[in-house]
């Protein structure tokens, strides 16, 4: 016996459910399961997808026995609906629907209205009293049928309709009357006629077989394959059809439209929303020409609308709509987004969905569904996007204050938040300011590490130039200072910037909103970030169930007390760099680079030593026993050196030594691809002495803290850059030695471990030999990515988005780990330095910590933490959650 | 019983053999060797390696047993010798040596002379009569035995032979009589005490067990353990110490001392060779104090010696010596290198290994012993260094005019070869003076890709700036041409140079070694490359071995003749962005950057089509119907512009646009690291037209030559820089589109592959997916190493060198492929190639396809077939057919 091919639905019954959804495709299971449960959905039924693959086994024709199957399924929506297909007196008007397994692209979407001809039409007008209605909704039919079936070019249609207004002299569809589409039919006929060389089929079995022949069709569109192509979906999957009985809004003062959530998908309030429109369809209530009313009392009284109610105007209606919405939520056991026809006073649900909301009502609805007993811990913690989260996490513009306000340029959204200052044009102003108290936006070109001081005086930024990696945006994030970067929109001359004809000077307010990338004239309000209580709950729920640590990346002790602040379980990347920038020792710095022999650098860096220890005191001081890892130094020589010639004289100045001495030295140390150059654990093998400085600086800070605090310090130092194991052999071995001379100068006996970065496709491929000399990896995946892919960050702009635009690539890079290549070098990293070194400690600090797509990789590979900027840490901490409970493994040690 | 711990040789038996290294070292077993075969060597012992290990075990003591076997050894040699060691009438003095399995730095070298003191010097004069040597054998053996048995440092004894020297005033040790030395060994023996604290040992057999516990110590000395630790020598392998009788050829004139090849080491030429020196001891013909006699009497008239030949002074030791080293030289089957002493008359060998020899003289003796028989063509092809063949293949300095030349200056060994021509000082003067028919060599700071049309009209070209990789060291070594590069001692100022004091004008003649890095006055005679009848034979054997093909780099017609003048099979990498600089086409090139749209560039393009068209038509003519792999354009359009100034303002004067419009253009493609910019098949993507308008050449080129030849050309196109399978996806896709065309349009059903660039890794970690789109993949070696490393090759110098200085690496990994890091990812790539698509060609076009170990690397992974500069391929198929005889599988595809 063949498989069944048709599955009816209608009635409360159906011969299928929502397990069915490779057969029925996702649509058609969800109609099913929808009458199962006792919900009123006009009847149909669905071609299941294996017909789809039958027809194109078959040579794009229909299986023999299909038609019989049909015509059985027929007669029962027939008998539901209380309506013949074709008959003249009563017709029965259907749609007719593709539904693949997944929502697709490229495949058909409607047919409306399909079974009306010339006969039928009068059966609608008879049954309706309305003949406008009954033309126009003809005239729609011939128009998709057209468009989607024979494939004539819409313009044809919309063309003659037109012309028909303009020789009426009337402006909208609604001035056309019942005979204008009456007229229209026919010479939407005679277009088809004349484009295809054939009649409109009028008989509406023949209609409905074209459709489902265009269904099964449109799954071998070259632009469903393509879509198909880039979303790995086997051809061999088909699309189902659903045909289904069509209902009307529109049928008088006893019908009505509407669309619903089962609970406010903005708040995520416990209560029904929504709204509708007596006698109306449903697009007219999504087209805003009529106001619609609200469902309930309630949301009329928070609306202050004057409109009746639902509830008042139709309340027995009402009551079948919330049976019907609570059984919804119940059955989805989510929040539903409903749209529902009343036809003459009869209710159908047309179909439901989970319904999207925003981060605050996701997070609400998550914790009081579980409240409720309806749903889990551990479900309430997989509801809630943990990107999303990210809206919680910084003060927002208050919605009705931006709504009147100036928006003078966008820009790119480069760090979330919103902030407002009075604007300041150099990082030296942002700090006079903000000692004398007040707020300030830092405005600049572009932004370089000379200005961090400034940057951090201000409440937010605002640059003109440069992307979303440049200087200003990575910074601001690391910061979690709102940012609005690449704003070409203003132009910024002397003390002022100037967009869309408004100059904003020095100490004018202006306001930026990092989440859209909008600047804003004047100073607007700002709502806090609302860390709730539901917040609190739920992210105690998520840290029960994640089995990564969550570290952050932080270079101060203000960012270190801010990401403890966000849950943060120690610091996973510390770079020393940014502290080299800091005040007074910047000069130092430069005195070393510029000395010309090991006694000159030594000379500088002992200058130095002070300042890092004390940088590490206070960082090991807001990190208590948590565990610590600082970088030795990473970035080339030539970024702590001024390149432009002014610059190069101040600093010549400073060190007294001359210009020309300096400009040599300076172009001495440029380099063709810095990025591949002199950096990294190549700076401490060529000048040992600035690492051994650090290390003396760190361990110092630490015996002294420890001392003082009596916690238990385990620093752990990272050496970055690794290719080759000698490499770290050796710089370990000098490591020691000073740790060793400090350790006894101290009298201590503190513990430390010694590691490194796996930022570079070598040190993975040969990570057996690199874990028997490193206590712990740490993967450095900017890097990674960057040597693993051949793509320079700061280039890739001019292509790297054409690659997402086009479908090259789904993701950037650089946002989310690439798992199909710099993921398996992790992953073989994490194998080989597991067998290598059993229990070895194996983290990540490239920027990807903080990605949740990222996260759930670095679960699945067993890593023991995952650390990202302060700001990020709540996100991590969810995602790593959700990632424990699709059923990645945990790590191996259990101390990280 | 206890393993045999001494192992006795001498008379013509031994109790070892060549067999036993690991047991008693290089050294010992050789020693062993020879006495089996009956060569007169003179006695001694041998403590096994294995003591080694046990005195360690024992805590650095002798195995209690083991002076038993000493003595048992001993004696048998004091009864070989005919003398007793200690014996104040007549002492038998040894040496004492160490001797691993591998020759090894960081180990005890030799003391000579053991067993003399003040009772046994005695004995020595009355034997020998002679009591300056015997006082000046006793102060080496003073000296020696202080030095490196008991670490007193050498300075001390060299500055009282100074002292003494200059109480006598005399200069030279010769000067100084029997009573000198005699009173300097009582100094030096003071000055032992003085040092060490304790008496200098007296009594022979104390001097042989400290002696022996000395070599044994010098295992575990810091130099040893990081050598080992450096090449993966294991500390259990040991050294073995070798105890032998002295022998001395200054006991008067029926004494001698002597060095001899088995065959000519210069030429190969088959006759004995050796140089040797009566009364005299070995260092004395090292020494050059004495001028030596030729052995044999053709060796006499050949040197026009005056001095009669050992042949006919002392015609029975030559004939004893004659026997010797055939004996020798037929049972190592190799050309051996002796040295032999005459004592009173009786001959001993000394020692015999194999001969070091030149590149010619190698390449002769394989080929004669091949046919005397002696050995196999394997062999004989395993014989010759394939990198020193690189000698025979460029023209040489005749090296008598040389020795007398003005040697002003030098520089790096950037392109092998010699070169003489008159100086000019700009790539214009080059190219102008060839087609008068002058040799010039092109004299610049630093060369660029405009001064490709003078480097190629030069016969060499002098740089004062740039290392082995920049632009004229890269260009000179593809063109095959010498090269001096970074001779930083020339001054150039406008048409002149001057170097030490020489100052070189506009068409002065200079000769430059390629070789060397020499640059001389004058013009100096060359030899050209002598091909011989010996080297196409010898190549001829290689090739029959050999499994992978070679192919060449090359991208030019004269190029790729030169190449299969070497024996070329094929090109495997025509870079065509080295054409687009060529005379007027780099203005359209130009025009074609600066276009502001799509439909400029196109304009533009259309001028260079039938300029690229006729560059593949001359090398598709050159070529045959051998396989060509043409590479899509790859280097950043950055490169093709001037950066300078004036150069822009040139530039936009012949395009008719602003200097202003070049300079933002300019500034609009800069990038950070270009390496990892926007480049290959990058540019492919974002500007399809330029990849369309090189297929569109290539193909018509392709189709026109194969009409006109009749030949079946099978044109290879290479799509540079895949990092995502959609990248090449995309680009095939558009490449077909136009090779359709064309096809269509010459009415052609030539056949075509398509393929990708292995150089990123995650093209290779993705090769699976990858290979299902490319008919081939080429490893690009050079940028796979730079990403695979994070090394930039331009920016690696600063730290590179120390790397290998310090021991952090064993080799430049741009020179010989990292095999532990960049070897595994082809591999990988190799592996799952194949498994994607069986039968894929697979080949190496990076700089490492020249290079001998990296060949040997290729082989084992199972590559097709090897690419390199014309110049290299000889080596190259030399080195392939090394590598097939040492064991690497071949390749799957057999039309490589």
């Amino acid at each position: 016996m063949a498989a069944k091919r048709v599955y009816y639905f209608g009635d409360g019954t159906a011969d299928g459910d929502a397990s069915m959804k490779n057969l029925l495709g996702g649509k058609g299971a969800n109609l099913a399961e929808m009458n199962r449960i006792g919900i009123m959905v006009p009847a149909g039924f669905t071609i299941t997808t294996e017909v789809c693959t039958e027809y194109y086994r078959l040579g794009r024709k229909m299986p023999g026995d299909l038609n019989d199957e049909v015509e059985a399924a027929l007669a029962k929506v027939e008998k539901s609906m209380g309506a013949k297909f074709g008959d003249p007196a009563n017709p029965l008007l259907v749609s007719v629907r593709s539904g693949a397994r997944a929502s697709m692209p490229g495949m058909m979407d409607t047919v409306l209205n399909l079974g009306l001809n010339d006969t039928t039409v009068q059966g609608i007008i008879n049954k309706t009293g309305n003949p406008r209605f009954a033309y126009d909704s003809y005239r729609r039919f011939v128009q998709m049928f057209s468009g989607v079936v024979l494939g004539v070019d819409g313009e044809h249609f919309e063309h003659h309709i037109d012309k028909v207004k303009s020789a009426r002299k009337v402006k909208l569809d609604t001035d056309l009357s019942a005979d204008d589409w009456k007229e229209m039919v026919s010479a939407f006929k005679a277009i088809v006629k004349k484009q295809t060389g054939k009649d409109f089929p009028d008989e509406p079995r023949a209609q409905l077989w074209a459709a489902i022949g265009a269904v099964f069709s449109s799954w071998m569109k070259p632009s469903a394959i393509t879509y198909r192509k880039l979303h790995d979906i086997p051809a061999d999957w088909g699309t189902a059809v659903n045909v289904q009985s069509m209902v009307y809004g529109n049928m008088g003062d006893d019908s009505a439209t509407g669309v619903a959530f089962t609970r406010d998908p903005s708040t995520g309030d416990h209560r029904f929303y929504g709204e509708f429109l007596i006698n109306a369809q449903g697009e007219d209530v999504v087209a805003g020409i009529r106001t619609p009313q609200q469902i309930t009392k309630v949301g009329k009284d928070l609306q202050g609308s004057t409109l009746p109610a639902m509830e008042e105007v139709m309340p027995d209606l009402y009551r079948q709509l919330c049976d019907a919405y609570k059984k919804l939520e119940n059955h989805y056991r989510d929040m539903q987004d409903l749209e529902f026809t009343i036809q003459q006073n009869k209710l159908w649900l047309l179909q439901t969905r989970t319904g999207k909301r925003t981060a605050k009502a996701a997070l609400k609805i998550a914790v009081e569904m579980e409240l409720e007993g309806m749903i889990t811990k551990e479900e309430a913690v997989a509801r809630v996007d943990a990107s999303a989260l990210d809206q919680l996490l910084h003060p927002t513009l208050d919605p009705a204050a931006k709504k009147k306000a100036n928006k003078m340029a966008v820009g790119l959204a480069a760090s979330p938040g919103a902030a407002t200052g009075m604007a300041v044009f150099t990082a030296d102003d942002a700090e006079a300011w903000a000692n004398n108290g007040k707020k300030v936006i830092l405005v600049r070109e572009e932004t370089s590490p000379e200005d961090i001081h400034g940057m951090s005086a201000a409440q937010g930024i605002l640059t003109a130039r440069g992307g979303m990696t440049s200087h200003a945006a990575v910074v601001a994030r690391g910061m979690g200072k709102p940012c609005v970067s690449g704003c070409g929109e203003i132009k910024i001359s002397g003390k002022k910037f100037t967009a869309k004809g408004t100059t904003i000077k020095e100490g004018d307010w202006i306001t930026l909103d990092g989440s859209t990338g909008e600047v804003i004239e004047g100073q607007i309000a700002t709502l806090p970030a609302e860390l709730t209580g539901e917040f609190g709950t739920f992210m105690k729920w998520a840290d029960e169930i994640r089995t990564m640590k969550v570290r952050t990346n932080a270079d101060t002790p203000a960012d270190a007390a801010q990401a403890i602040k966000y849950g943060a379980e120690g610091i996973g990347l510390c770079r020393t760099e940014h502290m080299f920038f800091e005040g007074e020792r910047i000069i130092a710095v430069r005195e070393m680079i510029l000395a010309s022999d090991e006694a000159g650098r030594r000379k500088a860096l002992a200058k130095i030593l002070p300042m890092q220890r004390g940088d590490f005191e206070g960082i090991f001081k807001e990190m208590g026993d948590r565990p610590v890892t600082i970088r030795l130094l990473d970035p080339p020589l030539h970024e702590f050196i001024p390149h432009d010639a002014k610059g190069q004289e101040e600093v010549a100045k400073v060190l007294g030594v001359s210009p020309d001495e300096v400009k040599s030295r300076v172009a001495g140390l440029k380099e063709f691809n810095p990025m591949l150059g002199h950096r990294g654990c190549r700076l401490g093998i060529t000048y040992p002495e600035i690492y051994e400085m650090q290390v003396r600086a760190i361990m110092e800070a630490a015996c002294n803290v420890a001392a003082q605090t009596g916690k238990a310090l385990v620093p752990e130092i990272m050496i970055p850059l690794v290719g080759y194991v000698k490499e770290l052999a050796s710089l370990k071995e000098k490591c020691e030695v000073v740790i060793q001379e400090v350790l006894k100068e101290k009298k201590s006996n503190l513990t430390y471990l010694i590691g490194t970065m796996i930022e570079l496709p070598r040190a993975a491929l040969t990570a057996d030999v690199i874990a028997k000399e490193a206590q712990f990896f740490s993967f450095g995946t900017n890097d990674l990515t960057q040597t693993a892919l051949g793509i320079s960050r700061d280039d890739a702009g001019v292509f790297l988005t054409e690659y997402v635009a086009k479908g090259l690539i789904e993701k950037d890079p650089f946002v989310s780990i690439d798992v199909e290549g710099v993921g398996q070098l992790i992953k073989m990293a994490v194998e080989k330095g597991r067998k290598a070194r059993p229990g070895i400690k194996l983290g990540i600090c490239g920027e990807h910590g903080g990605d949740p797509a990222s996260i759930m990789f670095c679960q699945q590979v067993g890593l023991d933490y995952v650390s990202c900027s302060p700001f990020r840490v709540p996100i991590a901490r969810l995602a790593a959650a959700q990632a424990a409970l699709s059923g990645g493994k945990k790590g191996s040690s259990s101390t990280a």
